[in-house]
């Protein structure tokens, strides 16, 4: 058994993680933090789990962190930073489900989160935790930067356009009109995230800039090899709990216009247990993936023109957080991929 | 045209306020107060008042109260008696859409609303702001209690059954069953009502003891004429955004068998330009009153039975909030009663 | 493993079914049946179930259903009733989600159905299927009548206070004011349901007369062994998708005013897996249950008086509907009870 | 006063007619027909009216529309033009709010909508009614083909980018990427959009092609004055009732990279009653226009780059479907553009 612990579990995806984490086979829950309820039986804060997590939150200092196999943040950016040392030192591998561990330039990290890098000797050795890219890496690293939700979805549908050099598309006009559920927004007392002024209602946000554009830069830059990516990125606030859809457009290149790119997809993702290449002329809907780690991806090619428009949906707080969290865990320790993330989508 | 002032406009019954006051061919907007927003123009925060609202949030103290010829209090408890006997001496007419003027006992009021009441003697002279049952009087006031919104719907749907005395149902034994949309809460920063927390979700809440108990109470005995009422009442939250239903419970005494309850409501409120009985049978959804000030009832009696059914919807922002105020302005000033209260609810 | 077949499988009971179905560890999946969408893959329908359910639907005559040991009818009413005597002639065992095998009188069913009840003799072998109740006779039984979803909550929340006599409460004035998510009305294209007329919205409905009210009086007599039952039962219709809370309103009778009733419920309820007695004072909420086969109870009584009421919550999919049966088919079969129900609710 | 008509009273852009209509201080409502309705009182249907309409659905056939001075149609595709030639030759002008008269290309017209087109004559002097863009020949129409929903946000975001020619943006490579409340799908009875399917869901449709694609089209290269026009169009459904937002992506030419198109935008639709130009940085959300005639337009260019991104929002069943309607109907008969179009959009 894997223990586990979990610091800052008050937020979606502490609680998604606890969902997860409580039916998995492999593992044993040790720990939960939060400084403000510490003291509060989890169950207490969420009724859901009443009966199947008997944890209850404990102060950051006194929980038995050191003790785990794994240490999971569910925190605000920042935290992760903070410990990760003493929790390296002690033997514990480090999964952050926030930004410390994903973007690589120290100086990006501080202007999108207005807070200097304080340990960039750990950043170096952690992996960006996307396992249709970077499985070798993720079985073997002792820290891993989950990524982003919007992220997840850009850079997987990307990928199969872009990892073979720039023969495609043209790369430096990408467009990601991505949507999200509410949830996105986490689990803190603000008034645009408030019910009355969410539903009912559709909006977009961060059009001048948004934190995960130089996350999904950095990784599309990876993947593709070259520094040509220029990417529009704008995100929107949908009104529903969970789920995201990201519409992408990508300009087909000339030589390219005999590519059969249905095909394309399928054969990429063909072994990838958590990703799905629907049949040509698909529609994906995000409650098809509601509580599910499957992402789904769509390929369309309007009247046969020059330009793809590639739908993707997942339900940001699973695959888009919390379930490709304990995805690389899996892998971290040797387990099945799909162990504990075999959960059926609820629909309707 | 009547000058009006607005003691605290950030919140939905003071926008609510705005669109309504903001169409009144009688009303001229002087002044609205925002201490934390002071300097902000108004349809900067609300931009549905681009164009149509040209005032921008003051500091209560800068404000021009005193020159209104009356001032809406949307504020939270406590502030409209704070300023009540100043406006007073200057000749201003209060209308308050909180509690501070809606229960006469004081000693109530401290128990409820955790306050001591700062002016009794503006309280005395106080009137219930509830047209149906308290024409005369509010048009001779000075100072309204606007009442509450669950108050409006339970006066409303038992006032034809308790006024006659004690003839035709047991009021001691008087269910409420209330259900409300989310923004009778307020916009306030709270994680209970975040869209992820409330949607796709519904409670009851309140269950032990609510506000607004006290004030129904209150004014059921006053209308009776007697104090044998006792009243269970239960409020719900529904994930909608406006709109309130609530199904009443009485029980028909033997001697009232044969009353023909439909007539009953159907004569009651016959010239009552705001209150709607339906045809025997019908049932009222929540929608058909949105953002419009009437109440629509609905009187059944299940099989025939003992027990009758009362169904009651309003919008709570209108006629539970900011359209009975307006309705009271009219009122108070001699004008039409129904004087820009005539919107047509939208649907769908 | 047990040979499932399902009779109608493209409402919302029938791909909840396939959902817990095809997580079951015990569980077999067989045949699929619609006439009108013979031949399609059931995934087609439902993405959701992509990569997880590899049956097609199929002609009702030519599915393999007598090979089967237990078929579930997800049907509209009257269905289950056609097939009933063939199947059991060929050994199988039937789970009817519909109303055929609920109601003992034929004259009843006829009278809410709006037809006659095809096979009297196997209704007289039918068990009701609720578990907390029968589950002896369920053990034993060859034919489940499967609860509704109203009944389920009404009799588990009044169960403690009348299975012991007539001792606690008045049984002749029982009210049930219940709420319901959308999906209780089903898959049918529907104007009433639609989303721009349900949603933003909130309405009762069936206060003239419900079918689930003769059930429930039925199961509550034979429960509390008497005849004195009165109910009033007003269902309203609740903008979410699953999800139930029922408020039931009942007074204690002088001589059980001292009665520890959140005791009584605790007792009563302390071995049930699938039924939780919340501590005192809570606000159960139907997101605390929803995709899990848990009901929670909270039990109140404002201000120590005379009126008991209880707060019941389940998902009317699970609980309600596909749970519940796959909960009886467990008992039928020998197999552990929360086998393949052990799902953790989906929150947020 | 002005007498008018309304054939196919049940939808969505009926009743919103009805609501407008209702209200508008110079028209007088004669006629509204159903076929399947008649005899009904048009507030039984919508208990909103009640009160406000006392019309009566009436058969087509008896519908004293060639006494009216206009008919709106509020039908599904082709009865407008089946009509069309009597009401005109008795002096009535008509307002379609379908396709009929959209479309000056028939050819076009049978492929989108599977139909022939059974009056070109009539289509020939029907005006495309968009008021922003054709204001004069509306006023001087008998017919009018009320513009789509969809195309109202797109060609009112960008006519100002291409009515000069060809200087500012690439117009071959044009996206917009719609997202429309589901009251746009119509008041039909269709799985499809259940409560149940479209809520806390999201997803996007008519990738392939949909009929406003070449609606948008057409008159894009009216307005441009060439024929190079290329344009990529995904809707969305966004479970909400009301509302539409599109975001549209323009690649700025090389020789227009200094052009300031915030003033360009506010310059062009300074005189403009119904289109609002939002300050520089603003994010319009569907809500600021809900229930109005208003549409909003934020201008933005992330970093200062090369790629516009235009934000419109608007309620589709007013701007884009009855209030343009009404709209029109006022410039047809020479009364002032905003009469009876004044109503504050409804926040929260």
């Amino acid at each position: 058994m894997i223990k586990v612990g979990i610091v800052g579990g008050t937020g979606y995806t502490g609680v998604e993680l606890l969902r997860l984490l409580a039916q998995h086979p492999q593992v044993q829950l040790r720990a939960i933090t939060s400084r403000k309820e510490a003291g509060m039986p989890v169950a207490d804060m969420f009724p859901s789990l009443r009966g199947r997590v008997e944890l209850a939150f404990s102060e950051p200092q006194q929980a038995p962190l050191t003790e785990c196999d794994v240490v999971f943040f569910a925190t605000p950016h920042g935290v992760a930073m903070a410990q990760a040392e003493e929790l390296l030192a002690a033997g514990v591998k480090i999964i952050d489900l926030a930004a410390d561990f994903r973007l690589q330039d120290t100086g990006s990290f501080e202007h999108w989160y207005g807070m200097a890098h304080s340990c960039p000797q750990v950043l170096k050795e952690a992996v960006y935790g996307l396992p249709e890219i970077n499985r070798a890496h993720i079985k073997a690293a002792r820290v891993i930067g989950n990524p982003g939700c919007y992220p997840t979805t850009v850079q997987l549908g990307l990928l199969p356009l872009i990892e073979n050099g720039k023969k495609l598309i043209d790369t430096q006009h990408l467009i990601a009109d991505a949507k999200s559920g509410v949830s996105g927004a986490g689990r803190k007392a603000e008034i645009g995230t408030l019910f009355s002024e969410a539903s009912d209602n559709f909006k977009a946000y961060g059009v001048k800039g948004h934190r995960h554009h130089p996350e999904i830069v950095q990784e599309l830059r990876q993947v593709a090899g070259h520094d040509d990516i220029g990417l529009t990125f704008v995100p929107h606030l949908v009104p529903m709990i969970r789920g995201m859809l990201t519409t992408l457009y990508a300009r087909i290149l000339p030589a390219a216009r005999d590519t059969d790119f249905q095909q394309l997809f399928a054969n990429r993702y063909a072994n990838e247990p958590f990703v799905d290449v629907m049949p040509a002329g698909s529609l994906p809907d995000t409650r098809s993936v509601r509580a599910a780690n499957t992402l789904r991806i769509a390929v369309h090619r309007p009247q046969g023109g020059e330009q793809l428009v590639i739908l993707v949906v997942q339900d940001n707080l699973v695959k888009g957080a919390a379930g490709q969290a304990v995805q690389n865990m899996n892998l971290m320790f040797g387990l099945e991929e799909t162990l504990g993330l075999t959960q059926i989508p609820v629909l309707p």
